[in-house]
């Protein structure tokens, strides 16, 4: 079982959303459109730094000419000259904390001009150390186009030049003047370039612009999986209700709604032309949008028990290592969907178990914890009408105090309490019914094979184990969030470790596909004298498997699910097209690559995956292959390194 | 100038090679068969560890039926086992400095079989542990096939379980049994896989297998670049002379002598059937090959002076910031070849000069340090019988001694000496002509552009700079052996850094590119009333080059190059199609990359190269950005991060 062991860090459902105008016009005096803005209900403002007037600085008119005055005049101010306050928008730090800036949009970075790439560079980095010396801590800045090289190499130098300050891109979603199909990955392929070349730097974020065109949904999906900071909404993309009311599109509210979830600043960007919608004024939008924020759907039990968990990562259990605490417990017993399961499938093996008529049938509980296995074995021998002798068998010290207290106060004489590890218990009988509840979230990985391979000694010949058998499945997935986590531990430990988390920001590259499955009882093993395994290599695994990527995607890691069948067709799953209905025990598991990799479109990536094992441990070695297809011949790629080689950096103690 | 200017770190010809012998048979008696060869002249054998009987512990016979007691019986086995003596045929640690091991051939990593597999594993760790135990240090393993994950994924892992072994995989040439073209590239694109899956282990190196087809020139080349430890020859690759002796031929002979340059251990490997040449016995190979080793051509003046500083990374000098020593000097002056080029561009340029009869032709050279260029504008001035009047400008105070020796010892009055820095030195006239050598291997690198920015004012309006331009050169290059150099300091900064290295280990993905040019007098320069520049944007350059990549190969880093026009025809160039004839002074330059990258055959490279700078420092930073054309459209792949951002790991002081 693994979800959330930890305290919950983020409680709150889908709190206030934060609305910001930017007014696109020339703004004569900041304090009052904002003290303006303010009262028309936004919470911030995108300001323009300079006036238009300052495009004199870019000196376009000497591109072709070479006036010697001129050009004196030029280098004396690309030397660095303050700014006239005449050509400053924002003056002063007065409303700085009301204000992003915005820096101009006609400067060229990639210009074929030496001297227009120059200049853009001078007035770039003026404008936004100026943003900075008067407090605000974000600027918008222009989108990409195909040539940016020197654009992200700029920006690149501004993070190690201006402390603190927070750069949003603006990426349009579509390139509205191109309508070509292939062009909805367009702007996305160059934040994907741009954000590469400053090597995902944590103050460069995603200004996403909506366009009036949605791409379909598999396209936008892999925005989720990108650093979105703020959603500009211009007021031409809102239609007009019966009323007159700006509204959005039934597309547009549901693509925001999945947005609100990222918590996004929202920024209504007003018309060139100053044009509103009939009614309502200004602050209609701002109002509309706080009314698609509470207007939200209602959660699910597995959301509302995620919140706050999203894509945080935590360190999977090591319950044969370690001793669970009572609250570990507490959390997991709730999910009453999995122990429902659970109580169907011991019922269902009760039912087929036929027996002399004063014969009990013999369940053991392996692994029993506080117990809720052996109430829900209690349940369904009611329900079975079936005498039943249970034993609970458990490790850990502090749960078996609680264990003895069910007995005392509850169960009585129906149920057997043991201490001991289920490995080493020497059995006074055998069982008809071997349960258990040792799967994570990848199914093996906290050594549900090795424990159940030492209890089936005592399972009879025709014994049934519940679960009969877990599969493990993988796939690729996509999150710059998750990758930027683990690289903030700027080791490569964390890089090898795989954690539980529940993914949010994060896309998959492909549907998952299954890679071994563990069976119980495992009637092949070969055993020593007293039943036990000679020594662990059966329980080694390796599969390769082959994953068609569709559209191109930054390839940071590998999602881990399981299915198990606990008993004939009663199924417990968290494979995302299969899960268990409001299950909550579990969260995926991710597997991290130390170098994300940018895979084509139609990508032909193989996913090598080992379970390996010696005397005292157990671990996982990954790596990932990609190639392309192109006709009869295979463009190779690199693979990755071999990923946790002998489990140096993570492992499960046997 | 930069070459070798720290101390010779190997100074030795061509030594004595290792010849190593094969006998590719059962050998009953180790240290018997060892004596042996040690008489027949080989300097080391290669040995297989354990007699083919040993295959028996791959228990082939379980793949299709399950025997329990023989099941039981392999459980054991790999529980670990010791050997049995007689299943050895090294047996103790006699001969272990005269051996290297041979891993069995038969053993199969990535069998679909499980079984098959693990008992592979079992067996190799097992010969390589044993042949740690008794101190041999090298083991030949078995080359790999198209399925090559888990034999890499063991072989990751054998690195981290045993200490010291180096591991030599075997890796023919070409496959012989395939004869398509396409093919010469196969076994190398495995060894590349098989490498990176292992994460470029120092301690893993290829035995290459020659064989009798040997591939086109620029297809073998590529070998150079990689970490040839052995080279295994069959006897019969030899053909027979007019006296049966065994000889190569003439393309063997030549690949060969190529591989010597690089030292590694020749190994001949017996027929399996015993058969020899007719002549000369087995003694005859060895000596053949030392035959070859003692009949190696001449080394040119540039590869005998460049010998030792092979793949050896210096850092580029820093002449502004620092004062050069005397012996670094000493080394330079002895390039006749640069001083009569020189001195020919002095020669024309004083030819060119019309002056008045009275008047004399005003030479400054600066940065003369010791006064080479003086010495040679005198006499270039005597074979144009021109009257000059000399100035040499040195900042270095303990060079300006010598120049003092000079002028007192051999210049007198024709010589002027002055102890500044050139760009703020108040010339008492105008020079005709502006002598300097203030190239780096990069051309500007060393800051010769900035320098003569600030020398030009003391330049007569027509008067000549010699060098009158200089063109920076880059083209893509792969070498594992740099890569592991740079790496070997396990920090960001030597990432970062360029290296002057006299390239060995490396070779050219694609031939060199220009990428910019700095010219003198720099007439457009805008100056102040001193005829200072004012602020140094002018001397910022980017490029961006294309490179077609035509076979596939390993990026890791870009060579740098210069051509330098001195006057009008006369150039002087360390580009490899336009070197200088035995010129000494410039080694390459190199520029790593952080992340290796493979690139396909007909990959289309983008190389973005930018020189920058602020008030205080000059910096190179440099991106690579791959992509694919397929039909119309284009495969990206990712580009590296931008290197060396705002100079935080390189730059060259102001």
């Amino acid at each position: 079982m693994e979800a959330s062991t930890t305290s919950n860090p983020n409680t709150s459902n889908f709190p206030r959303i934060m609305v910001g105008l930017s007014r696109g016009q020339e703004e004569p005096d900041a304090s009052l459109v904002a003290a303006e803005a303010r009262e028309l209900g936004y919470d911030f403002m995108i300001l323009p730094i300079t006036f238009p007037s300052y495009r004199r600085f870019l000196f376009e008119q000497l591109v072709d000419s070479v006036d010697i005055k001129e050009t004196k005049f030029m280098e004396e101010w690309r030397k660095g000259q303050p700014f006239c306050r005449e050509d400053l928008v924002v003056k002063n730090a007065d409303v700085s904390d009301f204000m992003v800036g915005q820096v101009s949009n006609w400067i060229n970075l990639d210009s074929p001009d030496h001297n227009i790439r120059i200049n853009s560079e001078v007035i770039m980095r003026q404008q936004i150390t100026w943003i900075g010396h008067v407090g605000i801590t974000a600027v918008l800045i222009p989108p990409p186009s195909d040539f940016l090289m020197n654009y992200a190499r700029c920006v690149n130098n501004i993070f190690g030049t201006v402390p603190y300050i927070n750069l949003w891109i603006k990426i349009p979603l579509v390139l509205e003047d191109e309508i070509l199909e292939s062009n909805e990955t367009v702007t996305w392929e160059r934040w994907n370039k741009f954000r590469t070349l400053c090597e995902n730097h944590v103050r460069l974020s995603i200004a996403l612009e909506v366009t009036q065109n949605l791409p379909e949904d598999n396209i936008l999906d892999r925005w989720f999986a990108e650093p979105i900071r703020a959603v500009i909404l211009p007021t031409t993309l809102f239609l007009s209700n019966a009323k007159g009311w700006p509204v959005l599109s039934k597309r547009h509210q549901a693509f925001i709604r999945k947005l609100i979830k990222y918590k996004p600043n929202f920024v209504i960007e007003c018309a060139a032309d100053g044009s509103n919608h009939a009614s309502g004024g200004l602050s209609a939008y701002q109002e509309y949008m706080h009314y698609l924020n509470r207007t939200m759907p209602e959660l699910t039990p597995v959301e509302q028990f995620a919140l706050g968990y999203n894509d945080f990562l935590q360190s999977p259990l090591q319950p044969l290592m370690d001793n669970l605490e009572s609250s570990t417990y507490e959390v997991f017993e709730k999910d009453s969907t999995k122990y429902t399961l659970y109580e169907k499938a011991i019922h269902h093996a009760l039912l087929d178990r036929t027996t002399g008529s004063e014969e009990m049938i013999v369940i053991m509980v392996v692994g029993a914890g506080r117990g809720p296995l052996v109430t829900r074995s209690l349940i369904a021998a009611e329900k079975a009408q079936k005498r039943v002798k249970v034993y609970a068998i458990e490790k850990n010290p502090n749960a078996f105090v609680i264990l003895q207290n069910k007995k005392a106060e509850v169960w009585g004489n129906k149920v057997t309490i043991v201490f001991s590890d289920m490995r080493f218990w020497k059995a006074p009988e055998k069982a008809d019914i071997l349960v258990s509840e040792l799967l994570g979230s990848f199914g093996d990985n906290e050594l549900s094979p090795e424990c159940l391979d030492g209890a089936q000694k005592f399972l009879k010949s025709d014994g049934i184990s519940i679960p009969t058998s877990y599969t493990a499945f993988i796939s690729p997935i996509s999150s710059s969030k998750l990758h930027n986590e683990v690289a903030a531990y700027k080791d490569l430990a964390h890089f090898e470790t795989p954690y539980v988390v529940m993914f949010q920001a994060a896309s998959e590259l492909a549907k998952p596909c299954q890679i071994w499955t563990f069976e119980h009882p495992n009637r092949n093993m070969a055993a020593d004298e007293d039943g036990n395994p000679i020594n662990n290599y059966h329980n080694t695994r390796y599969s390769k498997v082959t994953f068609n990527i569709r559209e191109s995607g930054i390839l940071h890691g590998i999602a881990g699910y399981f299915e198990s069948i606990l008993y004939k067709d009663i199924m417990l799953s968290i494979h995302p097209d299969t899960h268990s209905i409001d299950m909550l025990s579990w969260f995926p598991i991710f597997f991290p690559l130390r170098i994300p990799i940018y895979l084509p479109s139609n990508t032909k990536l193989d996913i090598n995956f080992w379970r390996l094992t010696n005397s005292h441990k157990v671990w996982y070695e990954w790596c990932v292959d990609p190639s392309f297809p192109l006709g009869p011949e295979t463009i190779s790629f690199s693979p990755s390194a071999i990923h946790n080689s002998l489990g140096r950096s993570s492992w499960i103690g046997l």
